[in-house]
């Protein structure tokens, strides 16, 4: 085995870290037009191809979309998703549903389509198995990977999911062997929220950490214990 | 909206989120008994937890496993369901396959188990109706936030995916609607490798990332384009 020289993060890189994941939000409205540096843009594409991958799959593609009719293709494919989407909320909720704006399509220079090709031979099967899922798991690990990276490079990224797949598939021309995983708008911001806009606008609350910790087993909960790990958040 | 100050990330807090993407390992053999400090355990648990999700849905729940019997256990669950994975090798394969550690269940002194509850209410289902996968897709980022804290914090982490689920599920009485997404060893490392494991013994090789690059549609690759956005990785 061939060792990566030991340096433990500084304190200075750790923060960075825990910024990143801290401080990373799902943008929708607050993309700026400003061009994004190819350098930028490449240095997070690159994060992506580094994620984990199911033995060694790297089952990822990147559709990097500037095009604006393009673009705005996929906000009327939205458009229509959103509409269905709004019909099963009622009263209160319906109205708080369709005061979100939940896309940035057309707002963010550059938006990002990552695919999952389901039957790539690399890796050999190798941990897949058992949990065929798991291709599909790693591509979400580079998309993390990219909106972490994108945040410390102070970039917004919002993760579309309100769209017909089929539809975005044949628009972007991608074969039937695989699977958008995941759309995502990004872009220099105005400013990021301080907490998630879900949260914000009473959407949903943000569960407490403890009652999601199960100790060697799940019907094991245990609160003091918890709450000792936790003590420092 | 209520703000977060405007603060970019420091050269050295950049750094610190592209070491822990650049430098993580998926870890099998080098993990050390060290205990984990309860507050690092904490942090990154915290990490994963603030991963986004789909409609602020949070689906996850960590089962935190230390119990040397329970780890036994899931080792013997791995070990049966490794030798059937083994069978579709042949020849060469066979044996680069069978020399490969492929868990460090034991060895390492924590192991979490990162499920999803795919009937959780909150939420409210937004965001879900055109991909109901998007659940598991954000216990994933959530796995991956965990995994980048921890190699901030010199932690390993190997994602076992080699076990019966099913089995796996009975064995730590997780509830039939949940999906064990995750399961993963860790612990401190002797080291870390320099390149993933897989790469190094010549399993399967890192892919170019250009040629994972598509513009504005799949069909449109332009080699030039894609290495011009590259340049600097």
């Amino acid at each position: 085995m061939s060792p990566m020289p030991d340096r433990p993060f500084s304190e200075e890189e750790k923060r960075g870290v825990y910024r990143a994941i801290h401080e990373r939000r799902d943008v929708r409205a607050q993309f700026l037009p400003t061009p994004i540096p190819a350098e930028v843009l490449g240095r997070i594409l690159d994060a992506a191809h580094h994620a984990p991958s199911v033995g060694f799959m790297q089952p990822w593609d990147f559709i990097v979309i500037q095009d604006p009719s393009v673009r705005r293709a996929v906000y009327e494919n939205f458009e229509r998703a959103n509409r269905c989407a709004a019909d099963v909320y009622h009263d209160e909720q319906r109205e708080a549903y369709g005061r979100m704006k939940l896309a940035g399509i057309c707002d963010a220079p550059v938006n990002i389509c990552i695919t999952c090709d389901r039957e790539r031979k690399l890796g050999h099967g190798l941990g897949r198995q058992t949990d065929p899922a798991t291709d599909l798991y790693s591509t979400v690990c580079a998309v993390q990977n990219l909106w972490l990276a994108a945040r410390a490079e102070a970039l917004g990224v919002g993760w579309v999911s309100i769209l017909d797949l089929e539809e975005l598939k044949s628009l972007l021309g991608i074969p039937a062997a695989l699977t958008p995983v995941a759309y995502l708008c990004i872009g220099y911001v105005s400013a990021f929220r301080s907490r998630p806009e879900l949260e914000e606008n009473g959407w949903e609350r943000r569960q407490s950490l403890a009652t999601l910790l199960h100790f060697d087993g799940w019907s094991n909960r245990d609160e003091q214990r918890a709450a000792a790990l936790l003590e420092g958040c």
